[in-house]
């Protein structure tokens, strides 16, 4: 199955403007979607980041794999790398950076084998061990719609009582058994009080908290001792690895990351430190599912647990993750998703995705089981194209309204 | 693809009365081939240990997997994780037996995958990186036959001119470029000494020197030390990791393993002090050859370099490995084989496996791309029913000659 074609097309769709320790979520979210079209004419889906310098190399890669045979994978990732160097996409490490580009060409091989084969992707990466993928409730303060717009349909969560409401409304419609809250954004103190007031409005729900790293070691060892017994884990609390050590040496719940840990030469140093307990696993910048995979065994192997991030994202990545997860016996947290912020927004068609009771059901089509939708493909496209921002920048946005914010971190 | 019926049959081959730290190979091996055969029709083929208590198990497990499809290998490995225990296998830890037993079921799905797909079983595994897989010259010490038998056509070798002709030979049959002296037969200094005569023989090609853990940690650094320069890596000098960290921080070569790095919970523990540079891979006991790709990647993430562990083995197991090691971008070192002591004798059609200056071209038939001598097979099992050996017992073959032998490992 040799590839002769891959379309790559950017989209935007609207987002909410949904606040975290960078800033808030610009009025759109972008992301690439590729499609690998074979000789045989099967096509695979895959979907990434939408910045215009990733989408700039995922092109330029795009064209060095056309002639390759659908299963090399590995002489992809090798085109890719003499492709792909540091800084050219944003990522934080050259590894990266491969890992990053090359995840959506390979979900979208796995996706053609998937479906030459007549079976689901979970089936080309073990078989499932679940029949449906758990997912968190991912809370986000929020302003109630973004400046000089309508107002959207989730309301405003800026402090406890908003945010136990947004609770109600995602749990009422899809069903979570976790929850997760983005933090970062007031002072602790303040969030400490809305991580308590879930926890006395869902006693029997796992709570996260997540401030992607806006505050010290001491704020970090303070709070996570006072939400002892509240918290499943901690996400992120502070920067960088040794800073993660310190606190995890001092906190009684484990600490999860997706900021420290994101390629591996990151892992040996955390391992041995003992910074993380849990990582929170992202095929997008891992290098695909396979290699996710791998990473997965490997935090077996050294007593890691396994949870997922998400960032702002569309159906193929959803049912990638699902079949990733539905695969991984390991994977025993229940994932991150912004699925409910898209709020019905897709790029493919309705219904091999669904919530059930908080977990998506494994889709069963062969693949990813998923769709294009080629109207909402070129809609999207349009928004794209339209809506004028080329890359995220979550602070330059909140500086427009409040010009005097900053992104440090450690802020607190 | 269902499985409908595996058909498990043991079988022996003469082998040469190779000396080890144990004894002495006895006048035949055992193995044991698998074959999954599906509701379509199609057949994979798998090889594992022979020994009676592990076929027991194999023989067990085989009708636990009936009924299921053959992508479902983590429900394969569930099923066998609950029907293998411990000791069950001969096998040193849990996971380690449920490996062993999981192997050959999991390369015989592999097999028929690659089948139905049309590609090779290095295509399932991420696309070829070398087109021929290179092997090394697998030395022994040896008697110049079984006691009471004819001898064999490899001649005596017990002394280093012994060992430099055998080198001669295989290298001029089989056109090696390394070669792995297997020790722990005599007092280390005539090791040394055949090292050395070898190193003085064949100077421009890499040398290994396995002794089977026979030495003492003292032992171990005296040998590495006077070895310098002359070794691409040192093979087990001594037992467990902890002796072998001792080694590795006091001699100039890496030191590589197959016996104190055999399962996954051992890899934190060698990681964490240092003590191997080199983890020989080996796919009958790392649970086929998906989660050996696996544990490859970890050793790449943890700067571990890779070689490839041998028994003695038919055509499926060299099949497998080099389908394996041509998939694995950092297996880099050449693997090691007993093929040339098989002499011939294979339950696999001829023409598929060949060497070629030392190295086995991929099989580019679909799956692992070799096919059942049906008649061999026969005759195999046959012998393997007149032989009268259970399981290898090289220590009790060796005292029927020399009743004062023992393999006490530390022995020198």
């Amino acid at each position: 199955m040799i590839i002769r074609q891959i379309l790559v097309t950017p989209v935007a769709f609207r987002d909410p403007p949904l606040l975290n320790a960078a800033g808030v979520h610009e009025p759109w979210a972008l992301r690439t979607i590729v499609e690998v079209v074979t000789d045989e004419g099967l096509t695979g889906l895959g979907e990434t980041y939408g910045d215009v310098k990733h989408l700039g190399k995922v092109r330029e890669c795009a064209q060095a794999l056309i002639g390759l045979d659908v299963h090399a994978t590995n002489t992809m990732y090798a085109r890719i790398s003499t492709i792909v160097s540091d800084s050219s996409t944003g990522a934080t490490t050259k590894e990266k950076s491969i890992d990053r580009v090359f995840s959506p060409f390979e979900v979208a091989c796995l996706d053609v084998r998937g479906k030459a084969a007549g079976v689901p992707i979970t089936d080309l990466l073990g078989g499932q061990v679940r029949d449906a993928v758990p997912y968190s409730a991912y809370l986000f303060y929020k302003w109630a719609g973004h400046p000089n717009q309508e107002q959207d349909r989730f309301g405003t969560a800026l402090d406890e009582s908003g945010i136990v409401e947004q609770a109600s409304l995602l749990i009422k419609q899809y069903g979570f058994r976790s929850i997760k809250l983005k933090g970062g954004v007031f002072p602790p103190d303040q969030e400490v009080a809305a991580t308590k007031a879930l926890h006395a409005a869902f006693p029997e729900l796992p709570l996260r908290l997540d401030p992607n790293a806006a505050w010290t070691v001491e704020t970090s060892i303070r709070v996570g001792r006072e939400l002892d017994g509240i918290l499943q884990y901690l996400e992120d609390p502070t920067p960088g690895i040794p800073g993660m050590a310190e606190v995890a040496a001092a906190v009684p719940m484990p600490l999860a990351t997706n900021m420290c840990v994101v390629t591996h030469e990151h892992l040996p140093p955390a391992i041995a430190s003992r910074a993380i307990g849990v990582l929170l696993l992202d095929h997008h910048y891992w290098g695909g599912l396979i290699r996710s995979s791998h990473v997965a065994t490997l935090c077996d192997t050294f007593g890691l647990a396994l949870s997922m991030h998400s960032n702002s994202h569309l159906g193929i990545s959803l049912a990638a993750m699902t079949h990733l997860a539905a695969a991984t016996p390991n994977l025993t947290f229940a994932c991150d998703t912004h699925t409910p912020w898209q709020d019905g927004q897709d790029v493919v068609q309705p219904g091999a995705l669904r919530f059930v009771d908080g977990a998506v059901p494994v889709p069963t089509g062969p693949g990813l089981g998923v769709e294009l939708d080629r109207d909402a493909l070129a809609r999207m496209n349009e928004q794209y194209e339209k809506c004028g921002i080329l890359a995220r920048d979550d602070t330059s946005y909140m500086q427009r309204f409040d010009p005097a914010f900053s992104a440090r971190r450690s802020r607190w």
